[in-house]
């Protein structure tokens, strides 16, 4: 016998998002702006995440920032403070941003004297996984206390990314968070993602995480 | 100067809902089951705090748990071994309950005989704030990992909870989590709120959840 019923609810399919997100990217590749949809749980890092990284690339390409939130403008108000372009993205209660919300914010950042567009999307696991946003590559966060099972339990989001870090490795020894175990549990999702375990707060890994943006950036470039 | 430009996207209103959780919190009151939502970002500690929770009052009550989960069955796994009723729900990839789905699980449950059956929601801080699940409270978990600006990111999930456990306070020596201005923020959005700084790791400030959900149960009964 089971040890509990299992019962399936409902799910849902979008297709003229997908098509809208396709022609954004064949845009963005034209003029060469590299957009990044950045996404993670509330409070994995993204935005202490994004300061190192602005921090470290800034005087080598033109950043910009897309900051999305349910209506505060916390957020914005820090990744100002590094000196590159920055918007706030209110989602009015909007769990995700899809394609036409990424491109009012692209448009309203101006981006088309930009290398590296950054969309720091609303912290969610779920629903930002579902939405193509147009973005030319997905980056995801996962911190050390959420625990190393995530990739079972929100798997899409593990299987559309394009670059996975697992941050806040600066504290792993007061968790129970098995590095290996998950980064096979993300591998067997997703064999071709590319995982940087790095701590926004002490630093450690964020150069690796440079050099993938740079090479990233530079392809996007070329014909 | 405006140090960003703030940009508006857009919203939505479910009415319906809101009716058939009004009908669902009388038919469980009636029959004398307190329904709890239970809600907090992706691995901030719900699972683990309801085994602690089920430990210490299985012995009074008669208790049954509904897990939501997109497609695993990790959680429903764990606290089946905790002997009480346990149901598994996949939700296909939607981000939330409504009514509608909560009503499904108690029926598939078995709910009848039950004093306290708790609905583990989807791990979102985002959409199942917008969505009366019919539930007789809201409990809402955040962890000292995630940060003490939640409030300011996320205030409707604040907004709409009965009472806020701030979970891992064992290891916020090693974080950046002001405990009393994250109250204060909570306590302008929601004056009401009982919060309870909890461990579910050691069990720390377990005793004071579980006598808040005793009074509640016990009220709950009382005409």
């Amino acid at each position: 016998m089971e040890k509990f019923r299992v019962l399936e609810i409902k799910k849902s399919v979008f297709e003229d998002n997908d098509r809208e997100a396709d022609t954004m990217r064949r845009e963005l590749k034209k003029q060469k702006t590299f957009l990044l949809n950045l996404m993670s749980s509330p409070g994995s890092g993204k935005t202490t995440t994004l300061q190192r990284t602005i921090d470290v690339l800034k005087n080598e390409m033109r950043i910009g920032v897309m900051e999305a939130d349910i209506d505060s403008d916390v957020d914005a108000d820090i990744i100002s403070k590094t000196g590159v372009k920055v918007i706030q993205l209110h989602t009015g209660g909007m769990c995700h941003l899809d394609s036409g919300m990424a491109k009012q914010g692209m448009e309203a950042l101006g981006c088309k004297d930009l290398d590296l567009a950054i969309l720091e999307n609303v912290g969610n696991l779920v629903c930002p996984a579902e939405f193509d946003t147009g973005a030319s590559k997905n980056a995801m966060i996962l911190s050390v206390p959420e625990g190393d099972d995530k990739p079972l339990k929100y798997p899409l989001m593990f299987r559309i990314v394009d670059v996975l870090l697992i941050n806040k490795i600066d504290v792993i020894e007061y968790f129970e968070f098995d590095l290996k175990a998950c980064e096979e549990r993300v591998k067997k999702l997703n064999p071709n993602v590319t995982i940087i375990p790095i701590s926004a707060k002490t630093g450690e890994g964020i150069d690796r995480w440079a050099d993938w943006l740079r090479a990233e950036v530079k392809q996007w470039n070329e014909i």
